[in-house]
């Protein structure tokens, strides 16, 4: 039950009108020729994908669930198989990929566009390509050239998936402490043993082969975070002419039975001496795996962007067809026995607070892709650095503000349908259930907030939020003066000088007490969100401004959705910033016996 | 997996600290000599109950689910109809029942108490014994001395049970457009037809019958909510001898597959000419079914305590075993591979809000109980008067209120287990998933936010709710020169004071437009819980103040807990108020077209 569109007009909106994609990739020599039509037409066609074959399987994923048969072998739920063999078969994999290893070349912000389609059909199912890229790209940037030629091209096509495995049972944010064990084979491998947990997409009937990416120890290596290693250990050892070979240590112990993204396989796997291969330098495992994370967390914010999406589309096509009650304002549909709910205000409420995040998220994070584009590929060398530490700072704020946005809006989604939204059979609830995962994996939202506030603004010194800033600075002195953007710009404004101010209050108190940054750094993190999202939705209104008289609706609506989001979302900073003021006192005078 | 054990602590001092129960019932005839011992000896009892029978049987109630096996037969989990049984025999059905009908007579708040602790056990189950109290309560009040003989003492023994029957596929929040239909039989009983859904408790194996109340409409009603009739509708019809007869023709067609609660069965029931007996006046079936909807309000926000209590409790012991990371200040078990994550500030942030809202929500509920008391039994009419109208005006609150914050924390306790929290096994994810429902069954939130501001704020022109403000304004009048209660008497007063200007601002608009009502309406009732908590958590801090010199440790911890609350969830309303001024234009000047 349900739908699923594409959002290719918003999509586009954000990609030529909000970014001028055209005009930024002429200063990237690797993809100065795409146009814009390209771009159109494998967003049109991956749209069609999306609503078509996964879509579909959305439901019947989150009913069967994966199976564990025993002895290693985990089963997806029917059809998800035959949906990913059409995906490689379409080359869907290879998009964003190096054309060195078989790759289509196109930029990141066309890939992350792909996965924000495919996440709001089916995040479950799309966790098994989503983490394979994560592994392409890791191996990518610190693979040996061996290793590269003997991965990248399959895990390109896609006929090999790819995966993580950092968590053990007694460490997930605590990485230093893993006990995973590496020792020399003395042929230039490894033999890995130690268990790892929540391993998604850890075993699979989707794949030929499965590559992890495993942290372990080396028997020299110091304790802590400076003694980890990063290896890839393949299910099948590929022979010397790539294909699978030798079935190898690494295996699946069981599955997780957990409260959403069921047809994903949250694995333990186990190994038992399992052959692995080193990337990157020995005890750098941590930055190596870092580039997967940073991935990965970027990729968790699509989920949330995704799900967002599809809540919304289904609860607003609920909204227009259930009948219930009369307007406070008379009837609205006289002829109907009642009037739909959507004439109902808080209805309303509910409806826009999901649009609001679901384009304001696209717009932040479409444009931190182009970012990461520019980073990569810009032809100006300033210009590359400028883009990474935006992106360094952003990135936890993607992966926080957009999940719990994203838990927000799926949850306001199913409040939408009544006590409908709680049965199976409607999908509201699915999505919520799904949501919920996305606040927490990938480093939880209070890590991202300390990984912002602790590292990424003070760390430096606020230099990298100062860059932030210039943006919007630069945005409010130009419009600042016309009349039309005062309702826009005099909060964004507003929110920019309050995010300083609070930044350097906390930094003060930080350096007298380190617990400031812990009890501050969850209210600190929705706060910059939304210095975000206000500077994203008073660029979009800009344009929505000028055109407007175009008679094309969307530019109504668009600064329909841009007045509400000023009016009934921007105000949580009134709260966030008095909690992050409040300090760490009341957190921690509290002696543990008094809990 | 986890564990439950009843707050009597919290408990006592709730009933006797802060509410004096033992002095209050001194002006209640009935309750008269009732005293604090055989209160507390009652609770102690129900905790053991819930702890040791209830609570071992939430998860597998969870995971098992109700069974539908067709022919209108359904089989609740294992374990659930022998826990039942045990109820019965210990009598805790009759426990604030009519002595009249074989009841104990114990006052509403110990009842709710019960309540409290079977929540927190198993609200699934619990839902099988609390619908039946709700029958009960609504025939003790409506039904004819003929009926109340028929059916009061198999519900005040427990051996049969009860459902409310309301909402039809086509309508919920809607009642004035259902259309199941009473014939009159000629003989004083009525052939009602028609199709019921989400019926919780509808069919079981718990006990040898089931009584229905239904609302349906006389072949002459008027249209709409004027025209709806309750009927007394059992599946087996007693017999003169008062024991189970002739099966009557209402049967399960279904049960729903749901996100929680699944070891409630909440079934589609088939009315085919099945015998009911009008109770309370034709056409006004409403007003006598509003009854059960109060007490199952009250009851529903009962359940949210009870859940924010359970997470709290399994939280706390997580967070002080799991190793994780080093406190921010530096080691504080530095003997072990890691500190217990409870010394981290967003950890305490987490549990702290789920303690501050399990002890807010517990002192308001028991104080509520205690004003439902009062209008029922106080010697004097003036005190029952006012008491009826603190009740009318807080029942909204207590229901929205409370279970959007046992979904906050409930979330909470499910975060602070990071992954674990997402798996089945903890348990963690099963309070999220039967929290949710609390938030919308029984009137949605957003239908008890209206009735809050619509009915009963300006509905009286603010005359219930300046009852409510003149305990405030007494209260921060007797305290406020007291420097030591500054600190809670301030905030306190302020919100008071917010309160009563927003309340004034939303009359003035509604007079000319309705709709600012259901703009203003959910963070109207937000900002109107805030001041009903900081309220109660400032008379709390000044009997915390007096008695911390004891050395109790426990007074400390209320104290900490009421500055955490001031500090740190107060705030809220610096939102909430900017929410609910913003008024409706940006919510209804969008055309539907646009969204």
């Amino acid at each position: 039950m349900g739908q699923y569109t594409a959002p290719l007009r918003d999509m586009q909106f954000v990609l030529h009108e909000l970014l001028n994609v055209e005009g930024e990739v002429k200063q990237m020599p690797k993809h100065a020729d795409l146009d814009a039509d390209t771009i159109n037409q494998v967003l049109e066609e991956a749209g069609k994908f999306c609503s078509e074959v996964l879509f579909p399987l959305n439901q019947v994923g989150d009913r069967e669930g994966c199976t564990y048969a025993g002895d290693g072998v985990v089963t997806t739920p029917a059809g998800f198989k035959e949906a990913y063999k059409q995906y490689v078969e379409a080359g869907w994999p290879a998009l964003g990929c190096d054309p060195e290893y078989g790759g289509q070349g196109l930029p990141a912000f066309v890939n992350n566009a792909l996965y924000e389609m495919l996440n709001s059909a089916n995040q479950a199912w799309t966790m098994y390509p989503g983490l394979s890229h994560g592994a392409y790209e890791c191996l990518h940037a610190h693979g040996t050239p061996e290793l590269q030629k003997a991965y990248l091209p399959k895990l390109v096509e896609g006929v090999w998936t790819g995966t993580m495995c950092l968590t053990e049972p007694h460490c997930g944010t605590d990485l230093g402490i893993l006990r995973t064990k590496a020792e020399p084979n003395g042929d230039g491998s490894y033999a890995i043993t130690g268990t790892k947990i929540f391993i998604s997409s850890g075993e699979h009937d989707m794949a030929e082969n499965i590559i992890h990416l495993v942290l372990a120890r080396l028997p020299d290596a110091p304790p802590g975070t400076k003694g980890i290693s990063l290896f890839v250990v393949p299910k099948f050892i590929p022979t010397a002419a790539g294909e699978v070979g030798e079935r190898n240590g690494i295996t699946c112990g069981s599955i997780e039975h957990k409260m959403g993204i069921h047809g994903n396989a949250t694995c333990v796997m186990n190994l038992d001496g399992a052959k692995g291969w080193l990337v990157g330098e020995p005890n750098k495992g941590l930055n190596a795996m870092f580039v997967m994370m940073n991935a990965a967390r970027l990729g968790v914010g699509m989920q949330g962007l995704g799900l967002t999406e599809v809540a919304y589309q289904n609860s607003l096509v609920y909204a227009k067809e259930r009948l219930q009650m009369r307007a406070l304002t008379g009837p609205k549909a006289p002829e109907k026995a009642a009037d739909p709910i959507i004439v109902h205000p808080d209805v309303r409420r509910m409806l826009l607070t999901q649009k609001a995040w679901a384009e304001g998220a696209r717009a932040f994070t479409y444009w931190s892709a182009l970012q990461i584009d520019k980073e990569l590929s810009h032809g100006d060398e300033g210009e590359r650095k400028e883009a990474a530490d935006l992106v360094a700072l952003l990135t936890p704020i993607i992966k926080a503000f957009l999940t719990d946005n994203a838990f927000e809006s799926t949850n306001l989604g199913m409040q939408v349908f009544g006590g409908h939204g709680f049965i199976s059979e409607w999908g509201m609830e699915q999505y919520v259930r799904d949501a919920r995962i996305n606040q927490i994996y990938e480093g939880t939202n209070t890590i991202q907030s300390l990984d912002l506030l602790g590292r990424k603004v003070l760390g430096d010194m606020g230099a990298k939020l100062k860059k932030f800033g210039k943006l919007v600075t630069d945005f409010v002195e130009a419009e600042g003066v016309k009349p039309e953007m005062q309702e826009f710009v005099n909060p964004l404004a507003d929110i920019g000088d309050k995010m300083q101010k609070l930044t350097m209050e906390i930094g003060m108190k930080a350096m007298q007490n380190p617990d400031e940054v812990g009890a501050a750094a969850v209210p600190y993190l929705r706060t910059a969100g939304h210095l975000v999202f206000a500077y994203f939705w008073a660029r979009m209104a800009r344009i929505a401004l000028d055109k407007e008289s175009s008679g094309d609706p969307f530019y109504k609506s668009k600064l329909a959705t841009a007045r509400f989001y000023f009016a009934k979302l921007l105000p949580e900073t009134a709260t966030s910033i008095r909690q992050a003021r409040a300090g760490s006192k009341t957190l921690m005078e509290v002696d543990e016996a008094l809990f």
